[in-house]
């Protein structure tokens, strides 16, 4: 662990995102409504369980947070957000829909005609919730889409944040050293998995303490899992988990990260269960090389781009198209994937502050997949490992 | 557990959903166009974990269904889902906006000046995800969202549906069991539900086989916890965990359920740590008074927000305005919660295959939360109860 377990983001940090969101848009703006629960986590420190019944936060030009719950939420968002007030209407659908009444609210506040930016123009939900856009409730106002702009802002981490990340780090490590030491040929892929997650989430809560929150959507406690990727499986790079039993030979895929105060992090390493055939061998060098390559090309200046085309040069090179399946990275921090992305299409240029997982990959039908994935800091001079875990070959075979 | 272990939904039932689909629609519609992981697994069966990488299913008037997704996700959808074509584009963001090569698609179908029904017009995420509606980049075509035609299909449980959605119910109960055994003042919340969760899961997969797959979304394995519903907290309807110490006096609200092949399950219950006080008594009473209530009004002919109503009249009569957060209930089945809702602005009639929640709740500041919920079939004559754990205030007292 650090030596003193971090911090969580400040008030001031937070209330200081919400009014410099305005400097990030590219065309002015008046006030913004954001509805993405991690847009409102961000700017306001409000975690909670999204559902059909719509959340918004409206930021003002001056940064004063509105809040715009379900009643349910209502002490919820006093006693646990930041937001300067809190608005509740009484439930989804109700008597009036949700949005009419987010239309009121934004009336109220002198915005009926303003310049809007949206994160999305209305709720989303994945829950059976159905609603109106917000430029169809309030006419008279211009609504624009600034979520890009927003996650630029999101993606340039500051000390805090990076101090939280890597507390997540050493987490997610302990938590896939259990996982390495619990596997063997025999035992069961969700009983490693249950047994390692819940050694290492108790003595993460116990170093750092009562007070300690996950507060993250994808991850809660310290992780390590394999998702199903294990033997040929492994070759599905996105495999559901299947309760498989390790058999002798296989190739395993892990993932491990931790949740701290809102933050997380992405480790990775690609294991075998006994002594490396030749191929597997020759897969695993191949993949090295190709995570050694983005290493190098990480740095202040270059474009995310160029990272991602400096790899595929390494496939083109090798011949190892066959094997090719996704792009170099994401950025990461509070989502599990941000944008930008080491990916040929995504022109943004590298900046310190950029937090980003660097996993190159191969997969090999009937083999299985070869993939590590470190988290990484761009720093003024280069990158900075932000994950500390053995990458060789001798440290990740199985006895 | 049930007598034989239920089988998953079969290729037959989901095809023939996929043709059904357009029976459901208010105005006809050329092909369907869907976004949402939830509709894509109910048509064709391919469970994933969607990303910033859009995955789209095409469903045409003829019931094919065409699985676009990106290049990393091919062979996983060629081996597990049931579309009768999988078409893979390279990456996101990659080179070309993968929503113009899904245009490219659909005009290489003929449907580039067709009527296309839409969940959402466009791709959805959480996850730095930025793009073009359908609209915008098939400007010929006539795209219409039908999301609540698909969620009324989606609503109607088959007996198959039914079946997995009891099994669920049965092992969410067992995972209870052990979650209220494990409970006692001076432990702690992380480690009593991970411990009900691990084992109840382990005897799941034990009695269900090596084929179980949960495949859901919110939940996996067999689970039951708390989410920081203790003592005064539990106060908070969708409270976040604290990694509480449970204390004497305090008022427990808990959760169950269990992933069983896409299907779930609700089972909620309030206990409380040692002898409940008087006022505990209480309002745990008016709770099971509302719970009756509902029960009583759940059959079909009777409207969703009529249900809503007669509970709403019990707050007046008593009256427990103050106390009042939320409506009755929602489906389920697939997603945790699904539309219609037991609320009074939903007017939809209850018909036999709904499948609900029950679970007005009372909320009392400084004291704790009072809510029971149960899942519950709609049938011919009435309803029927699917979860099956006990409710009275005797054996849900914790000694």
């Amino acid at each position: 662990m650090t030596a003193a377990a971090p911090a969580p983001i400040s008030k001031a940090e937070r209330s200081e995102r919400a009014k410099r969101a305005f400097d990030h848009l590219a065309a002015p703006q008046d006030a913004l409504v954001l509805f993405d629960d991690q847009f409102i986590f961000y700017y306001c420190g409000f975690a909670f369980f999204p559902t059909e019944r719509p959340i918004g936060l409206i930021i003002t030009r001056e940064g004063e947070r509105i809040l715009f719950v379900p009643r349910l939420e209502r002490e919820h968002a006093q006693q646990t957000s930041e937001a300067e007030r809190v608005e509740a209407y009484p439930e989804f659908p109700g008597q009036r829909h949700p949005m009419l009444q987010l239309a009121d609210l934004l009336t109220e506040l002198g915005l009926e005609t303003a310049h809007i930016g949206v994160d999305h123009d209305g709720y989303l939900s994945v829950m059976g919730y159905d609603g109106p856009p917000l430029s169809e409730v309030l006419p008279g106002a211009r609504v624009s889409r600034v979520s890009r702009a927003l996650d630029h802002q999101m993606a340039l981490k500051s000390e805090a944040e990076v101090a939280l990340i890597k507390e997540s780090a050493y987490w997610g490590a302990q938590a896939h050293r259990l996982l390495q030491d619990y596997t063997r040929a025999g035992a069961n892929e969700t009983e490693v998995e249950a047994r390692a997650t819940k050694e290492a989430t108790a003595a993460m809560i116990a170093a750092l303490g009562d007070s300690y929150r996950g507060q993250n959507r994808w991850m809660s406690g310290a992780v390590a899992l394999y998702r199903g990727q294990i033997g040929p499986n492994s070759a599905l790079p996105h495999a559901m988990t299947t309760g498989a039993t390790f058999q002798p030979g296989d190739t395993l895929v892990t993932g491990a990260g931790a949740a701290v105060w809102g933050y997380i992090s992405e480790l990775e390493r690609t294991m075998f269960v006994g002594e490396a055939s030749a191929e597997q061998r020759r897969f695993f060098q191949h993949m090295l090389n190709m995570q050694d390559i983005a290493f190098e090309a990480l740095k202040p200046g270059a474009t995310c781009a160029s990272v991602d085309a400096a790899v595929r040069a390494y496939f083109e090179r090798e011949q190892l198209w066959d094997h090719w399946r996704h792009h170099v990275g994401h950025s990461l921090g509070q989502r599990i994937h941000e944008s930008p992305f080491l990916d040929i299409g995504d022109e943004r240029v590298l900046e310190p502050g950029l937090v980003l997982s660097v996993e190159p990959g191969l997969y090999v039908p009937g083999l299985g997949g070869f993939r590590h994935s470190d988290t990484i800091l761009i720093t003024p001079s280069g990158m900075e490992l932000l994950t500390d875990y053995p990458r060789d070959l001798a440290s990740l075979t199985l006895s």
